[in-house]
């Protein structure tokens, strides 16, 4: 089209950093006039990306925006990754914001349901981490990102350190479309001394230095204190039943006491049954405390991390022969290069539920709570855009001719009953009803039971992979659901079937002794011992220590 | 362990760049000691990952390396992604390498299924691009890596230009594991004269100045002249029967004449049918030169790019509203975002095949060649882990309560017919003995039958996710296989009744007339007219020119 201007975008850039010229020295905001920069670059009626990721905030720039004027301000949409601070739904109380795209709401997820139900938040969709910034290259290409790094100099090259995470992402989105790229830096340093450059300074238009260090979730430290022998009786049999069976070599866990109680039995149970240096060799995985047990007795090969964990940063340091470590020496995490080996190059996913249905459908939003996905749709499903074959992938192989291939190992760990004492066995998730009051497209499922191939309960393990109807997949969970409704109406003649078929085992099939399932099979009993076991290289959050 | 030392890695990279100290001047090799540089660095039995992308090729490093010592260097595990060049075959044939593991072998395929029979090269598995990628960071962690760049600092910031595509994520696998990163860059450039950094300094080892600049391969130019009435008319029942139909926002083109054919008619046919505006806006996708008409006429919002492609640089860089750009104004690609996008965000995948069998299995893989996936199976199936809808994945929802999903469109393009004058579709794949023969573990198949959601020839469109049963499937196929063997099995009475119950749809079912099928319908019919339609910004590389 003759006439037809094809860089609004760069210009609009141009005169948007002009507006705040006097904020700015170079590309460093002053301390001071935060705000004001922010009212200069941001439009009403931007695409403001915020990161809020699994774990790292950037909350200086989530708070100073929150104190904006929605005079000036207003009508924004907010992508926001994890929608974890009380001030990302200010934005909407306060009539800064109207539309949001996020991929999680933990902490919020109460208030978020309120703010969805009377009409403050507009909510595009839930998704999950990598798909929300997929969508950032495609349909939701962000005008403004606001983002969080630990060190910056002059020229906005930034140091990300061990939460590297999703930062590089957003910022090449953004930068890569004329979009404004803010970062909060927790310190300012000359050039030339950052200890290592994550993102270089030719996609970074503008930095502050942060008010405090942002803020970070230790999200994946799990107290062995808290793991009983419940736990420890599912950890054996998913040892006996799904790993040593399937000999999985590579693999993710997702966060829980169960998949906890996993890695610190391999020292132990896992030692006695021969399985070392066999098994759980690869992990793509953030670094959890309750791994190091397993790390110093030599099981592991490598860790691949989606982001990183309080705590950890000197023992990951430590370990540079496991862990993707920089030249610096400390962790280089990647959630995108994370989510891709999880998806294309592991045997199995192994992650704990709260509810899951008689089709193996499972959810953590549970009434009243728009929660969100996180990682667990893109860990739990078989990838069918793979190609190659592992032993572990083999052994699930189906189909015949041209239709012959393996299948990723879907693993839900779940006890029969939550420990309030609600079955885990529903007829219908909290989430078909969720959904519905909230006008949602579809329910929010975290995943699908088509995609799930093994569940273990501390009743035993179902094959669901092998069941050939949803009444085999129903009858197969029933025998493991225990004295929940759905155990309760299992058919003894068929529990025996299904078990002469291979679709069910329990601990005797497995050759699992319950009676062994005791805390003293743990490597680890308290944070203190993961402590002593990482030669005190492990230096836990506050909250964990009880010394 | 007591004892056990966590930093072999570390030490040994720190060694081996020693033993090369007396041929480089800090991290810049010595252009006549490359050799020694690369027996020096690398060692016997190590993984050594060589860029050998869709498109750009470390042409000097991987001919520098085919001429090393055999009795220094020796047993080598090679990780290519694109086997496209005849030094990455000699390596195996010199004896410097024993174990190959790729993701595509095209213009090598026949040789690599030769030097696969006689036992020369062992191969681990074909892989997708990023599936091999994301092994990088799992069980195929590289020892080395080889990479090339458009231009390098003293400091090893590196410019890739246009052609990004998979440095960064290659160097990151292999850099943040304390393996050698060694880059070979058309030119050298004084630090802070980059024009932009793609990829920091600290990534980076070793530098050496390219002999001649890096191979780059015009993989996605169609040249509008070889495009005929049959694609003409099958692109207008793609266009009404799927695009119009379900309301295709955002998209990925396969590579083929049908798909340019389609990229080609928007301004005409599309736009006759008042469509602009409403489908084909955010598109996944190289820079097609037959996009150029729809962008131009004002289709297009927004293309993200795997990788570049020659003759279009300057072009991209006049339309960055369109094209992710950097701040020097040059495209930005990244496959592995790219793949990102297209997995998670876009309504449909469209590519064309050589070989389909009735269920809808394809395949590129034929006889005596071991060609390889590129990454039509990443794009080409229904990405479980989405959790957002959009129109076009609503209208293909299926299941009931937690069950209820959409599903991503995967369309097939084909002619019934080869040019060679063979069937395309037949009753087993070619794929299925070459597989067999080659010792893989399940046949080499590109895209499965139960991901494709369509398939659409010139006799009409198989909407195969209505088809309850592969009965139906086969059934549905045949009613569009024209007088393939396939075909000429279809039985007319059950062909009503596809088209009665929406399964098959023929031309005059979708209102489309065959007879205006012609060449006037395509807004571009010679590379001439791609330049005009681009202001003279296009510059078709030599082979595609005429004048």
């Amino acid at each position: 089209m003759s006439g037809t201007v094809w860089d609004k975008r760069r210009t609009a850039k141009r005169q948007r950093i002009a507006a705040a010229t006097e904020h700015v020295d170079g590309k460093l905001i002053r301390p001071d006039a935060l705000r004001q920069v922010l009212e200069a670059v941001i439009h009403p009626g931007d695409r403001v990306a915020l990161e809020g990721d699994n774990q790292k905030q950037a909350d200086y720039l989530s708070r100073t925006l929150a104190g904006c004027d929605p005079g000036r301000l207003h009508d924004l949409h907010m992508l926001i990754g994890s929608v974890s601070r009380a001030e990302h739904l200010d934005l909407f109380e306060q009539g800064l914001a109207s539309r949001l795209d996020l991929a999680y709401a933990g902490p919020q997820s109460v208030r978020m349901a309120q703010l969805v139900a009377d009409g403050t938040v507009s909510v595009g969709a839930i998704h999950t981490y990598v798909e929300l910034y997929a969508r950032m290259l495609v349909d939701l290409r962000p005008d403004v990102a606001l983002l969080c790094a630990s060190a910056a100099d002059q020229h906005g090259n930034l140091y990300t350190g061990p939460n590297t995470e999703d930062t590089p992402t957003i910022a090449e989105a953004t930068a890569f479309h004329d979009g404004i790229v803010v970062v909060q830096a927790d310190e300012i340093v000359p050039a030339g001394t950052l200890p290592r450059v994550d993102i270089p300074g030719d996609w970074i238009d503008l930095v502050v230095r942060a008010d405090r260090p942002f803020f970070l979730e230790p999200l994946f430290t799990r107290d062995p204190k808290a793991i009983g022998p419940v736990q420890i009786l599912q950890a054996m049999l998913a040892l006996r039943g799904v790993y040593e069976r399937h000999q999985v070599v590579s693999l993710n866990h997702g966060v829980g006491f169960s998949t906890a109680a996993i890695e610190l039995i391999l020292p132990t149970y896992g030692e006695q049954l021969g399985l070392k240096g066999q098994i759980c060799r690869n992990w793509t995985l953030n670094p959890h405390p309750t791994l190091i047990p397993a790390i110093e007795s030599g099981w592991v090969e490598s860790v691949h991390c989606f982001g990183g964990e309080s705590g950890m940063n000197r023992y990951v340091a430590e370990r540079p022969d496991v862990f993707f470590t920089g030249a610096d020496g400390s962790l280089r995490s990647n959630r995108v290069l994370c989510q891709l080996a999880g998806q294309y190059a592991i045997d199995m996913f192994i992650g704990s539920t709260l509810q899951m249905d008689a089709r193996a459908n499972s959810s953590t939003v549970t009434e009243g709570r728009l929660s969100g996905f996180g990682g667990a749709p893109n860990m739990g499903h078989d990838p069918h855009g793979r190609r190659h074959a592992t032993p572990a992938w083999l052994d699930l192989q189906h189909g015949d001719a041209a239709d012959l291939r393996g299948r990723k190992l879907v693993v839900q760990i779940a006890e029969t009953f939550q420990s309030s004492g609600t079955p885990t066995f529903v007829e219908s998730l909290d989430a078909v009803q969720v959904g519905r009051d909230a006008g949602m497209p579809i329910p929010p499922v975290m995943i699908y039971g088509d995609d799930v191939s093994h569940v273990v309960t501390e009743e035993g393990v179902a094959y669901l992979y092998k069941a050939p109807s949803l009444v085999d997949r129903r009858a197969a969970l029933a025998a493991i659901a225990g004295v929940t409704p759905l155990g309760r109406g299992a058919d003894p003649g068929s529990v025996e079937r299904l078990r002469r078929d291979g679709l069910v085992a329990l601990p005797q099939d497995l050759k699992v002794d319950p009676s062994l399932a005791d805390r003293s099979l743990l490597a680890a009993r308290s944070i203190g011992d993961l402590v002593a076991w990482s030669r005190g290289l492990y230096e836990p959050p506050a909250q964990f220590r009880n010394w």
